[in-house]
């Protein structure tokens, strides 16, 4: 239990991933009402958006409207999601987003192709363009994205290697750019991972590359990603996406109605019930869970949603211990 | 990670659980077809019905009906909840329940008025005549189990003191009466435990009572169950209660729709992701929970139920693989 981070830091990803896994459509409004009151619960870091083709997700057609018209709160980091050159340009032109310089790596071949349209090869090969791009726009790059690494529904298992490869490669062609990478994010993108795993994964990453803090992206496809996020803190990882109620299923599960990211109002509860600082109020968290669902017309697997946090019971019992 | 156990035995609990929290009437017929799949999926305790008041809860009017008509499979061990000595007898006519011989105590004074209208003390002065029962009936008194080990939220935080002071009790009068206890269940009732308290917790009943095993009945209210299981995992826990599905809501919410307890193939499936036995099939379990969506007829919160098992998605992708 001894390297539990005494902070963390969440970034909010509902907005993004949630309405982008959306059938219906959800009106602009409604989504710029749930990011404006995110922006109320203490969060320093919520993902707004996605710039990407609305030929192939028509659900984020609204990506510049939305960025144009939310609340920017002073001290809350925004940012948005953008899978090629375009999509940052889009992003950029707004001038209201923060650019994390990000590379996003892929640890399973056959997923790379499948979701990218390339291999893990060419991946690595398009890095020097898009760290020249970032450079143009005055943006360091600092992060490398690592996505299936604890498993993949189209290539099987994920070995520890491949992730360690794929990370070292990105980080070698960053530096030979004259950039360092500073954190590494690994994302158990279709909700393989098991606690054992995330301890050995991340005490492998944090022996190669010990000046890179780490960052995890959880989903609860199968119910660990609690317990993954337990194990991340206990092996000092502070840094974790999650997603308000729920929001987002995950789109490579065999069920359209599996579970996404991991809830944040359900991580940000455990780990302030452990002492663990999250800055956020998770009754207001609460709140936009409830937001969150009123606004997808469905059900989200939030549990603190219907359980509750523990506030008013715990003032109520002191309440009625003193009477 | 040294004190990972090998294998664990998981105590099934949703017939009895999840049936006696469903508002609807369940036809006799349902319940038996689910008691009957679960045992054809290699888990080896089963606890099928409760021998409570029909005016109390007239869901489970039907357990000796159940109980002369469930399919009775070698090999597994079947129990039933009884709450006072007039159930104990009625449990007891049948000759088909293994009684664990089990003492149930409360570490939260307000929960023990409320929900047994006894106080912790009238509990532990109760015992003596429930070993003299059981003693009639040739069952060795071995086991104590304290509710609201974790948390109340009647009386709010339970200080670790308070548990170790009731068990402490209940071994001292057990031990008076000739009879040794040999596992200590700490249930988290109301969904309050976090994974630091489990291992605290945990770590000092192993401290006080090393020669006894400890068990663990977790609710998932505030979605902490899964790391909670993991906690008591890695210190060494080899036996936790769990529901199928996630039967049964926890009536001590503040929301009727929160969930219950630990899931049994979401639970099922970590541990053996991480190489821990379980002997049960995760798939099997899977389908069991499809029955038990269907028999209840509203949502349950598995989440394997919908993610899937892995099997057969690493099994496509080998021979995708190959092909």
């Amino acid at each position: 239990m001894s390297d539990l981070p005494s902070a963390i830091t969440i970034r909010e990803v509902g907005p993004r991933e949630g309405f982008q896994f959306e059938k219906g459509p959800i009106e602009t409004a409604r989504k710029i009402e749930l990011v404006d009151a995110l922006s109320d619960t203490g969060l320093k870091h919520i993902q707004v958006t996605s710039f990407v083709s609305p030929k192939w997700v028509p659900q984020m057609a609204d990506a510049d409207e939305i960025t144009e018209k939310f609340r920017k709160v002073p001290g809350v980091e925004y940012d948005a999601l953008y899978l090629n050159d375009r999509g940052l340009e889009r992003a950029l032109s707004h001038g209201v987003y923060h650019f994390r310089g990000h590379l996003t790596m892929v640890a399973s071949n056959v997923f790379a192709k499948t979701n990218t349209n390339k291999t893990i090869d060419e991946l690595i090969a398009a890095i020097p363009t898009r760290i020249a791009l970032y450079k143009q726009h005055g943006i360091k790059t600092r992060a490398v994205g690592v996505q299936a690494a604890f498993g993949c529904n189209y290539q099987g298992d994920v070995p520890l290697e491949d992730v360690l490869k794929v990370v070292g490669a990105a980080i070698d062609v960053a530096a030979e750019h004259g950039e360092t990478i500073e954190e590494i994010r690994l994302s158990d993108t279709m909700g393989w991972g098991n606690p054992i795993q995330m301890k050995r994964m991340i005490g492998a990453v944090q022996d190669r590359w010990p000046e890179a803090s780490i960052s995890l992206h959880l989903h609860d496809t199968r119910a660990t990603a609690m317990a993954n996020a337990m194990a991340g803190l206990e092996m000092g990882v502070a840094d974790f996406d999650s997603s308000v109620g729920g929001l987002g299923g995950c789109p490579f599960a065999s069920h359209k109605g599996s579970a996404g990211n991991i809830v944040t109002e359900d991580l940000a509860f455990m780990c302030e019930e452990m002492g663990i600082a999250t800055g956020v109020d998770v009754d207001k968290l609460i709140e936009c869970a409830k937001l969150a669902e009123d606004i997808v017309g469905h059900p989200l697997p939030s549990k603190l949603m219907r359980g509750g946090s523990l506030n008013r019971i715990r003032e109520a019992a002191k309440q009625a211990a003193l009477a």
